[in-house]
Formats: C-alpha cells, sequence, structure tokens
C-alpha cells in the first residue's frame, strides 16, 4: 500500500505516523511519501528525519519518501493525504485579523476567515484532483486540509475523484463523551447531523442505550469537552434543552458571536491570534523534532488542537482497506441523506465506510428547526464560497460573505472581501 | 356576496370601501359587516359612520352593518378579511421599542418585534377559524394582518379553513416598476419569489418581454420604490447585479442592519418610533372621517403605508368570485412551490386565482442561492415562531428567535423574550 | 409571423390554414411555410394549391410557401410546427399489424406501435431542433407529431430548444363535457393530469364550480365521448368512481386490453387497421382537395380523428403570442409537477401559456393511487424509448418493451423488437 | 430475554429452535412462547414436544412454553416473531386456484393470491400490534408472515410498533452466490433493492471487490439458484445483461408469466399446486415430527422452501440483541432511501442493524429504468391493498387488482374479487 502525504512537512505528520506504525498489523503501509512544496522544504526535512527515526525504533517495514515533487508520490498510490497549509500560518493570521477589523469573528475555518482560506485551498486541492485522475485513478483522496467541509464539496462537484473529507471533531466528542462517562470508547456510539464544523450530536448511545437526555443534562454541568482553539466559553442551558443535542464547539461562534468576537479581540491584543500562538508552539515542535535522539511523537503535540487526528485518520484508512463496514463520521456527498441540503452540497454525517468509500446513513432523529435552518444559510454560503474559489468568481463571492449569518451586512462584505483579495493576492490565481 | 370584516374599526376601512364601491359592478357586494372589540367601539362607529356616507354618495346597494358580535358577523359569510391588530398602536410601539434595548431591529413584521406582534395574533386568528369552521364553512379567508407570512402559515397548519394571506407590497411593488417605467399597470408582469415581506422580483415584464436586466440598472439609479414606513436607504448596486433580482423593501433590514437601525435609533430618539408617528396621523385621520361632509377616503389615507391595500383585497375577492384565472402574488401553501422550504410553509409566490382559491406557480428561474438560504433560515424560524404562537411553547420561543437572522444571539434571544412575554402578558393566554 | 410547418403536406393542414384564417385578426400570421419531402412532393403541392384557394378566398394577407427545403422554411421562423409522419401511412399500418401478431396491442401510439413509430420520429424531429438551434434560435417548437409525450420528452432531453407538445385530446375532452351538459366551453374548466395519451380528468367546474362527482355519473351513462381513432368499449362503472376521475379513450387499452385486442384483431381481419382504413380516407381528402373550386376545409376531415386539431394549435400560438396567461393542457418539462414522476419527463397538465411559454400547474387534488403507478411505469417504457430512440440503443430498446404494460413477457418483446428494427430498417440510421 | 412465536405450531418452528440452540452464546434466549389458535392445538403439542426433546438433547437453558394465550406470550416479550398462516394450507391452495381460473398467475405471495392473503393476514397482524402495544410496548415485531412486504407496511402504517419485516431470500441469495463461487458466505456481499419478492441484487462483492458483472455472465450459465417454490426457468441473458443486475426468483412471474402460468396449469392438473404439494411434505414432516426419539430438526425441512429461516431470524435478533451494526437486507420504511417510492412505503434494502432496529442505507449504484417502474406500478398495487386489508375497503381492493401488473384487466380484477372475497368470507371480518 502507497500513501502520499501532500503537505507532508507539517508538524501533524508525526503523529499521522504513529497511527501508521500502531496499525501496522491490519493496515500493511509499505510506502509513505511526504510531499511539500519548496516553501516547506526544511519542515519537510525535520519532519521526514524523525519519521524515519520513528520507524526504525518501531521496527516496522515502511519504505519512507520525502519528495518537492507532487507527481512522483501520487502516482501508483493508494491513498492521498492532504494536510497542506496554503500560505502557512501567516496566511491564518491574516485571515484571523482581517475579519476583526470589521468586528467580524476573525477564525480558521468559520466566517471570513474560513473563506479566505478556501479561496486559497480549493485551487491547489482541484490540481492534486487532477493529477490523481491522470496518475493514480483509483486512489482515494482523504483530505483533511480546511476547511474541510468546503474543500471537500469542491471535490465532489469539480474534483472527479473519489475522497472522504476527515475532521478530528468527531471522534473527538465521541472520545469525551467516552472520557466524560468514564467509559472505553468503544462502548460509546454517536449520531452526529449537520456539515464541518458546524454539526450537532443528535444520539447518544452507551452499550447500544439511547443515553441522549441524560448525557445532556450532565453535559452542561462539565468542561472541557471543546476542542483546544476554541475559547471555552459556557453554553446556555435552556437553548440546549430545547434543541436536544450537543452542539459541536465551533457552535459557540453562532449561537454567542459577541462573546467569542470579544475573547477574539483580547486575544489579538495580548496573547495575539491563535496562528501566532501556533507559530509558538510550532517553533517549539520543530525544535523538538529537531533532536536526533526524539524517536516518538512528543506529548506537546496533543496541545495543537489536532488530537485524535492520527486516530482518524488510520481507522478511516483501515476500514477502506479492510472493508469493514463500521461507522464513522465523515464528509461525504449529501445525496437524500439531509433532504433540506442540496444533493451535491457536502454534510458530514455517520457513514458505513468499507472498500468502495462511504455510505451515508439517514438520521434516525429530526435535528431541531433552529439547527436546519442554520445549516441551510451555511450551506448557502458554502455553495457560493465554492464557486467563488472554483472559478474566481467575485459576485459568488459577495454573495457568500453576504449571506454569511457572522458577516452583518453587505457593506461588511465588501469591505472584507476587498481585504482579502488584496492580501492574498498571491495565492489566488483564479482571481487574476 | 356578504363580507366580513374582522378590525373594521380601523382606519384602512375606508380604503377598502373604496374598493367595494369602485368594482361592485364586478364584484356585487351586497352586506359588509364591520366588526370590532369592545375598545374598538368608538373607533368602529367612526368608520362605520364614514363608510354609510361613501356608500350613499356612491348610490351602490351595500348594507353595512357594524356589530361587536364576531360570530353574528362571520355567519353565512363568503369572505371573512382580517385586518386586526391586538393591542393596538401601543403593542406595535412596544414591539417597536423592545428589540432596540439590545440594540437589535425593532419593527412591525421583521424580527423580534414581528414576533411579539405573532404571538399576540395567531390565537385570535385561530378563534376566528373556529367560528368560521362552525358558521361559514365554505367561506374563505383573507388575512391582511400582519406577520401576514406567520398568520397565514399558522391557519395554514392549523386553521382548518380555505385561506388566502394578502399584502400590499407585491403589488405595490408592480405599481412602481410601472411607474417608473411611465406605462399601465396592465403591462407589466413579474415572477415575485419569497415569503412575506421577504421576496424578490426575479422577473419584470413588459408587454411580455423580459425586460428584468434592463430594469434592474433602471431601479438602482432611482429612488421611491419602498413602501412609506421603511427607510429608503440606497441598495448596493452590485450586491443586486448579482442576484440579478430586486428585493423587497423589507430586505434592507437584512442586508444593511447596522444602518437600519441607526436610523431606528435616531427616530426613536426624536420623531419617535413607526407606531407613535402612525398614532398622530391616525389620530388626525380619524377627526377627518369624524366630518359629517367626508364621504370619500381622505387622501392622507395613503401615506399611512397600506397604499394599495384595497386595490390588493379588491382584485383578489374579484378574481376568485368571477374564477378569472388571473396571476396574483398571494400567500399560500408552498408544497413543492419553492422546493427547498417546507411543504407545509407558507410563501408568498405568483398564483393563478379562482374559484378555488389560489394555485402556486413554480418559478421559472432559479433563485439566488444567497436568497435561498436567507429564506430557509428564516422559514426555520417561522416555523418555529408558529409552534411558539400556537402552544404557547416557550422552548420553541426561545429557538425561533435564536435563529432569526436579526438576533445576533442565545442571550439577546433570551432578554428579548423575557421582555416580550411580560410587556404582552394580558394578550397571550397561551402562555399562562 | 413566421410559421413553419413541417410535414405540410399532411391531409390535416387545411384543418391548420382554417384555424390561421379565422384567427388572423389576433393572431397576426403573415408567413406560412409548409415543408415536406421529396416522397411528399405530390400532397404538398395539392395541400398548397388548396391552402392558396382557402386563404385567397377568406382575403386574408398570408404569404404562402411549399418547399422541400427545411432550412429555408424554418430560418427566422416564430413557430415551427411538426405534423409529420415518417414511412407514412403504410408504416403506420405496419406498428398496428406487428404486435398483432405476437397478442399485443397494436396501436399508432400505444404500446409497441408507438415505440416503432417514437423509433422514427425522433432522429428527424432532433434534427429540425438542430436546424432551429442554427437557424431560428428564438423559435418556439409545437410539436403534434404523435407519440407525441415522447417525442417531447426527446426534445426536452435532447433538443436544446424551446418546445410544446400538443395534442388534441384535452381540449377534445373539454369539447366533449361541454356538449355533454349542453353548454358553451367557455363555461367548462378541467384539470387533467398524467402524460400524452395516459390522463385523467380528474376535475370538471361548471362556471368554477366543482361538478366532477355528478359529471362522472352522467358520464358512465353516455356515450360518444371517444376520440374516433379508438373503439367506444363502454367503460367500468366501479372503476371509475373508485378512481373518483374520468380517463382519456387510450386507457381502454389499459384496463380492458383483452376486449380492445379483441376489437383490433376483428379489424384487422376484416375493414382493416386503422392505418388501412385512414388510408381510404386519406385518398378521398385528397380527391376532394384537388377539386380546384374547393376553398374550404372539407367537413369529411372531422372523421380523421384530429377534431379540434387546429382549434388546440392556433389557440396555443395566440396565448404565447398575446401573453394571455390563459390555461392550457399541454405537454411540457415535469419538473416538479408530478413528484412521483421524474423530473425531466415530459408531462402532459394543465399549463399557465404566455410569452415566454408554458408553465405547469400543480394538481390540486391527488390522483388515485392506481393512475400514478400505471403512469409511473409507462413512465418508465418512455425515458428508456428516448434513450432507445435517441441513441440507437438496442439494450434500452429491449428494456422498454419489456415494461411496458401491454407487451406481456421479455419474450415477446423480443420478437416485437426484432420485427420493429427489421421492417423499418429504412427509417433507422441510430440502429446501423 | 423472551420471545413469543406466533403461529408456533408450524412445521418451521424446528428450524428456528436450532437456531436458538446454536447461538445461545451470543443470543441468549431464556424464554420462548410458542402460541397457536384452536385449530392449531394439535400441531402446536407435536411441535412444542420436539422442540422440548431438542432443547434436552442440547443441554442449553431455555424455557418452552406452550400456549393458546396470545397474550400471555406476549406479555413483556423483547421478540414477538409472527410465522402464522391465517386459514391454513387449505387457503393458500384456494389462493392459488382462484387465479388460475381466470388465467392468472396463482402464487402464494405474488398477485391475486398474494393480495388474497394479505386481506387474511393483516387484520390478524394488526391486532398482534394492539397487544404489542399494551403488554410489550418496548418489543420488537419480527414479521416472517408472507406477503411480508406487504404486511410489514400494514404494520409501519397502523401498527404502532417497533417492527422489521424478514425474509429468507435476501440470505439465500448470498448463499447461492458463495455456493457458485465456492467461497464461505463471509466473504460475500451484496446490494439489493427493491421490495420484497420484487427485488434485483444489483452489486456483488467478493471480499469487498465488486465482481457483479463477471458473477453476471456465470449465473447466466449456472442452474439452481431459485427458491424451491419457484419453477426454474431459464432467465433472458440479454434482458439480465441489459439490467446489470441479478432479478430475484419471484420476478419470473413478471418476466415471462406466461411460461409460468403455463407451468402452474400443468401442475395443478398433475401434482398439485405448491400448496396441495406442501400439505404432503408438512404431513410427513409432523409425522417425523411426532417420532418420540427425534431430537433435532429432520433434514426434510430443508425442502420446505424455506431454507436458511432460521439463520435469517436468529441473525437479525442477534445483531439487534448485541447493537453489532453489519448490515441485512430487510423489510423496513422506506424513508428517502428509494427515492421513487412513497417515503412511509415498506423496501426491502441493505440496513444496518442495531439495538435500535435497521436504519436503510442508500443504493450506491441506480437501478434500471425497467426495474424502477415496475416497483413503483407493483408498490401502487401493494399500497391499495394495504388500505383494502386494513379498512375492508372493496374500492381500494379493486383498485389493487385492477394496477397489478399480472392482472390482465378491470374485467379479471372484478372476478377475482368477487371469489376471493366469497371464498375467504370467514376470514375477511373487516369486509362485512
Amino acid at each position: 500500500m502507497k500513501i502520499a502525504v501532500i503537505g507532508g512537512g507539517s508538524s501533524y505528520t508525526p503523529e499521522l505516523m504513529e497511527g501508521f506504525i500502531y496499525h501496522i498489523a491490519t493496515l500493511p503501509v509499505r510506502e509513505v511519501w511526504l510531499v511539500d512544496i519548496e516553501a516547506g522544504r526544511e519542515k519537510l526535512s525535520v519532519v521526514g528525519a524523525l519519521a524515519k527515526r520513528m520507524i526504525e525504533k518501531a521496527g516496522v517495514q515502511i519504505d519512507l519518501h520525502q519528495t518537492l515533487d507532487r507527481r512522483e508520490a501520487i502516482e501508483g498510490a493508494d491513498f492521498v493525504l492532504t494536510q497542506l497549509r496554503v500560505g502557512l500560518l501567516d496566511a491564518r493570521a491574516r485571515d484571523e485579523r482581517i475579519p476583526l477589523r470589521y468586528h467580524c469573528i476573525g477564525q480558521e475555518t468559520t466566517g471570513a476567515g474560513g473563506f479566505a482560506k478556501a479561496l486559497r485551498t480549493v485551487p491547489v486541492i482541484l490540481d492534486i484532483c487532477q493529477d490523481m485522475r491522470e496518475l493514480a485513478p483509483k486512489a482515494m483522496l482523504l483530505n483533511f486540509t480546511n476547511p474541510a467541509g468546503l474543500v471537500t464539496e469542491a471535490v465532489i462537484k469539480y474534483g472527479g475523484v473519489k475522497a472522504i473529507g476527515l475532521c478530528n471533531l468527531p471522534i473527538g466528542m465521541r472520545m469525551n463523551i467516552a472520557n466524560t462517562l468514564g467509559v472505553g470508547l468503544e462502548r460509546i456510539d454517536t449520531e452526529m447531523v449537520g456539515i464541518n464544523h458546524l454539526n450537532w450530536t443528535t444520539r447518544v448511545f452507551l452499550d447500544g442505550d439511547d443515553i441522549t437526555s441524560e448525557f445532556l443534562d450532565r453535559y452542561l454541568s462539565e468542561q472541557g469537552m471543546t476542542p483546544a482553539n476554541i475559547p471555552d466559553l459556557q453554553w446556555d442551558a435552556e437553548l440546549l434543552q430545547t434543541i436536544g443535542a450537543i452542539p459541536c464547539g465551533y457552535l459557540r461562534y453562532y449561537y454567542m458571536p459577541d462573546e467569542m468576537l470579544a475573547e477574539e479581540q483580547e486575544a489579538a491584543r495580548t496573547t495575539g491570534t491563535r496562528a501566532e500562538v501556533v507559530k509558538k508552539v510550532e517553533a517549539e515542535l520543530f525544535d523538538l523534532y529537531r533532536d536526533p535522539n526524539l524517536a516518538i511523537k512528543p506529548k506537546q503535540l496533543e496541545q495543537r488542537g489536532g488530537a485524535y487526528y492520527s486516530e482518524a485518520a488510520v481507522r478511516l484508512m483501515d476500514s477502506i482497506y479492510n472493508n469493514t463496514k463500521d461507522i464513522q463520521t465523515v464528509n461525504v456527498r449529501n445525496g437524500k441523506t439531509l433532504p433540506y441540503l442540496p444533493e451535491d452540497a457536502s454534510v458530514e454525517v455517520n457513514c458505513v465506510i468499507g472498500r468502495d468509500g462511504a455510505i451515508p446513513l439517514p438520521p434516525t432523529v429530526p435535528l431541531a428547526a433552529s439547527s436546519r435552518g442554520l445549516l441551510q444559510v451555511v450551506k448557502a454560503y458554502e455553495s457560493l464560497a465554492v464557486e467563488a474559489a472554483v472559478h474566481g468568481d467575485r459576485a459568488a463571492a459577495l454573495e457568500a460573505l453576504t449571506v454569511h449569518p457572522l458577516v452583518p451586512s453587505v457593506a461588511a462584505a465588501k469591505q472584507l472581501l476587498h481585504d482579502i483579495l488584496a492580501e492574498n493576492e498571491a495565492y489566488l490565481p483564479q482571481f487574476r
């Protein structure tokens, strides 16, 4: 089995390598190709060296390749993993700061920040799809690159390859539930409904018994069930009991945007935005990675917000390879799964995973009407954002930002769009 | 033909009477019953006397009745018109001022203000439906009471009577287009898509030829195409060209809420809110109405925001009575008309009008994705608001306000809900 | 206004000319181009001469052209009418006789006969569409050629032109209802639901009042409401009362195929099949047409089965030209009109007719479940037949015939297909 | 775990007991209640005694109860299994012989025979549902009673209990595929699409690889893949290659009804109908069962047509009890699974089975258009048959038979309906 990892120089790669090593018995990975671009050459070399030490120490038979030639890596691959970041953390920091100028949420994947990231990312991913169609037509694209839902939708509509979008949030939710209850992960099932970074856990099962309502009470009195990159503000108990489901952490941006904005503005003034914090964490991580005595994934990586990333990735590949037909929550073409969203939209729902890919399961309980409405308006934004990103369509871009619930007015949309296009010019060939 | 006018003491009644008088040849109205409640007794008597003078002067044969007994008026009626205002203008002024406290749009039909109005109005309308089922099972309810879309949806879902919701905005749009082009109304057709007070004119026809795009350019350079009750702020030309359709005036609340809020706050501080202004207009109108020499509709009524109200009402009744099968834009059950909205939702679309009621026509051009998303999220609010209003369901009420695009957060939703329930207690039996 | 009539040498042309002449005041036809192929040269010349005499006698200003050059006729046309018959009546006689060999209904438009006709006709119609796209891109195709539903569906899917499919059956049904009740046509409205030659009149209105159930009782006791080309067997009263709707005459082939087959077999043995009868009628008609003193449509034409054909055609053109927005029953793309049929299928339903074409109206009462099932299975046949006819796809052809309710088995389907392909070889370039 | 088996005196019960015994380790059955009616007292006592001997011999701890009191058996049950036969084999023989009188297919579950069986069975099943709602509200109904699709649809619409309809045909298909390929069952996956006794295996997987097209070729050259109760006539190779899927054996009634009818008529004249044959088999089986030395399921039972019945039943219970989330093909409410069928219809499709019941999976490849059309028309029949069976609605019954593809005309439908109602009078309280 050959795996191409695009964005191989990422600080997350040791996480992924650990996953390959742990699961080698059931997922016989033989070749891993770490690919990066010229600007990432040094990081690739550091990460690649660490990966080699990890493989050696574990005593497993994986051939590790490092390359700047993406086509060489993709050729004949079984899986292509995309974990790239166009424009690196500097671009992310801009994504976070531009919206703050106009009193809007500035976040990596949500709102105008996520929109900017999508404009930069989608053309690169579609290029990769083109390479895959040519060089590895049977390969499956596993996209981890954010905004994962939007990128997956672009691939569904324009990529022409088999693809699944993956996020660590669903498995993180299950992990948190298991931890909260003090039970093993394998005893917990969930039904998750929505789109990437905008979903609700509508059912929680313990050993097959539905404990949603009891768990919800408990959840409201607990802390710490939010990804590390989102401020952990308290949920409104009445609202959650009304909708009868557990919102993913990102829903704070929609339910309490004013408080979240205040947090972001405070952080921007003091500690720096999330990207600016992560830059320091990354620098420290790479210092660790350079240690020739390090041959395992360092603990510090877990603070990075991508916890369970390798767990999610390797489980998915394992289920595809071994045709296990188990249920995982991933991003796929909607079809009739959520009938209130377009059929060709990407959704993040429970799927049966097998050799053939991911088959979405219809939800077994209705979603709250307010959740449905929120999904619909954000999906309208996403459809427009995909058109803007693929075709460099300025009109679609303006329409996208205008309809986004976190952009207050068409005037703000125009200001945001102006700054985003200006400050990302180098990365937006489609708008030239 | 017997017509019951619920809220007969309204200052709009002379408008309606004028319509009956002008169209008596094709719409042979024989009995008009003006109904009001005890609190409206004096206004009813003033308006009733004027209506009688109008009939006399016109020399038409219409029996005019005034009554406080609604059942007597409804019994055997062919049409029941609802133009009532629960809580009168004082309640409307509160609807406008409560949201301003929390920096939200305060408007009669849009946002939290419209929500409060719906809570007060829906139970009364459903009582009227019960009377109709009992006393006039073949009658058609023509609802003019705001928020007309929401009230119509409540009737569709819970009323059990034939009903059409009517607003003067669609005919006003056509009138404005005709005036802008300097042609007669009969030469203009439009395709309107959306829900009440949230719709777009997606096509404009002159003598059957599609002139949408030329007209849009012209529209952007003209003023004065907005109902009198909405500040006439300039549209964003780029946005309108992008969506390729003419938004109804109320869409300013969604596209430029900050500027609209500023206008409202300024008005509240200076001239008073719209309800407070209207109170003075109404007082002046009633002074005119009391003049025993007045036997026609006074010109001043047209400043009231309800221009073309009688035109819309009488045309609708005429087409039903005479089975004309012409096309008018009214509020009806969606069915499959707008497939992105629930089937049992009310929508405001072009309909074929005949004896049997209104049959909605499918749109012939797609709606912009951003418009669709906006409709979906506001319709999610409306569905929840209907449940809240019908069942006195506080949870649904909170969910409704939370998902409304003009309510920024769940915290604001809770504050708004608290104040609305407290300050309307006398009118909300369903919440006791 | 320029009109191209493809198949201009048809015996129906005088009917059409009469329509143009009668309606010249509202439908100002200026040029009529009668087109035919080499094999129809003589008929074209006879019919053309008669048409000229009719124009002259009526004293109207219509320029009549006869041509064998289709492109010349289509260039710049406003309407293109197709009333052609590929293979002439000889081919139709084969369509009727082949099925009888295998104890199947042999009919011009229904069952295997209609299938054969579709195979011959669709390629010619799509050629005409290609000419239209090139030479008259704004023209509207009005297709009268049978099987009209199937041909219209081929145009919808592959034609790339504006098109409406027209049949005289719907107006004939209304005429018959009016005659039965002894009232004028303008007092009768109907709701018709289904596909061409397979539809039900689900509602009958007299002066806007629904009289469906009373009329149905009366209908069951009357004779003579069936097109001339279908044996007038008695309906089963219990079935009709159960479905609560009036079936079109062709439904006899589905409700009582054994009796209909017996009639056909008897006719084939004695008087000849319908085509063979019509050949004699046509010969007589052309003898009349040749009479240089004849300058009106001869009465005998009405026995031909196409009664009201010109009425239907001219009304449709009039409504389009004058943008009347009245309701007519025509064949159009389904969309969401009948949600139990595919969106891109052709359906025959009530439509609002205007400059822009025909907008289908959603039915206001549900169709009987058995009717729905029948429509679905016949539409499955039609979709496959369209693929077979367009692409010369033998597999689709076999699947089409196999699923047709009037073909009893796959074995019969194969025999039918063999004979149809063999005996129509000259007309089936797509299968070579 | 308590299991109530309604129709416990059936000759199939030893098959079921064997399943319980073999799977006791994972499916800890503690109480089995065999229920029958007075007329089945003797059979119940014979079967019950054998079941006890089987339990004893196996040395497992299952308490076996025999009772004529259904309510006692249902009270507190975890699973209620229905395998009853209203009117016994005599009624089935009539179901098979009545249609033959009118040259129609006479079959236990398909066509008019299945319709008669549904009329007798549905009221009894709905009575059982009422007992369940009262006495075992958390129990799951597993219905094996034919016509299983129709009965399941009646339960979905009117039963108010959790229910899954089960047939041994899907597992039989997989077993046959595995046997044909000479591999273990666990290496074969299938995608089955359709409704009970009318479905297609659209995909065949070996070790996760799609081998559908290769297998289809092989299938066409093999014999013996048809249930024992259906004549094993040769399929048409061209048709199967066209639709690209493997039809279930019952589709012979639709693809080659004439040959199947000939077979049935021949059998009726010589060996007797299937029911008449089965009566002898049953008599022989019960003779074996009476042998006090017999303590295992006798081999002869497998000739009965219900092969793999216990396998299917026990696997299903096991997956529910152990929440395994594996995929089985069962009968459930459609929802959006097959969008061309009504949402509240029963369909037989791949489902994920767990504690919560069965969640249907959307098909991953499209069904042939002819298969879709056939499903739609037969489902229209089924919906009407359910209404007829539940409400004793003669009009729905006539409509049901009329639309059935195997009933040639409304005249035949009326004759069939007359005889069915007359000869089943004792079992049709709903029609009195």
